[in-house]
């Protein structure tokens, strides 16, 4: 069941970052719990509307390429956490200018009553 | 269990947080899993040892005040999990200097065999 529900966190992860890359609010939505909390460094936490807010501002504007290095998953319960090193590459489609940030975050995920896992907190410390 | 749980973990911030203001590192060092892994903006992970380096480093050259508001405890099984805003104020000893740094932390805890919670890996997004 663990290594089930490991995948599960895994193949959650896959699904956000193409999403992401899609511009694909709606499905990035549906993967994070009602009550998620986003920690980045230097300003106050944000929730689903402020997530989708950032999303919508840049979505449609750049093209985004992404590298995540998954480092470690633990499941416990309805519970787990997974840390990771993230480089992520943006190109504006206006002037083809690119930018790469690189970082780690640590994410919590959990589970739901009907088995699904939901990213639920999220502390992302990529810089440019 | 849950709220027992709970607390332990509430007390074990509480001593990490006089520990380190008493420049005490082995009591600290005893709060933390052999494994922690420390994330911070624009570094490298740190492990046990770096953590050590670096406490080494400041203690005894200034006095350090901080303040510790928990806004969530989740604990599942072995797994819990905890977010925080810090504020820190250090003030050098030499030339009475002081610093102001705040921001969130999220923090990861696992129950040992022995009952005993543990730091294990953790966020820090505390920015000058």
């Amino acid at each position: 069941m663990g290594v089930n529900d490991e995948q599960q966190i895994r193949s959650l992860i896959d699904r956000w970052k193409e999403a992401t890359i899609a511009g694909d609010l709606e499905t990035v939505l549906s993967m994070m719990a009602d009550d998620v909390v986003f920690l980045t460094p230097g300003r106050e936490p944000m929730n689903k509307e402020g997530f989708a807010a950032g999303f919508r501002a840049w979505a449609g504007k750049m093209k985004l390429e992404s590298k995540h290095d998954i480092k470690e998953i633990r499941v416990s319960g309805d519970l787990a956490y997974c840390w990771s090193h993230i480089t992520i590459v943006t190109t504006m489609l206006a002037d083809n200018k690119k930018n790469q940030r690189a970082g780690y975050t640590l994410t919590v995920f959990r589970k739901q009553s009907d088995g699904r896992w939901l990213l639920s907190r999220a502390a992302n410390l990529i810089v440019a």
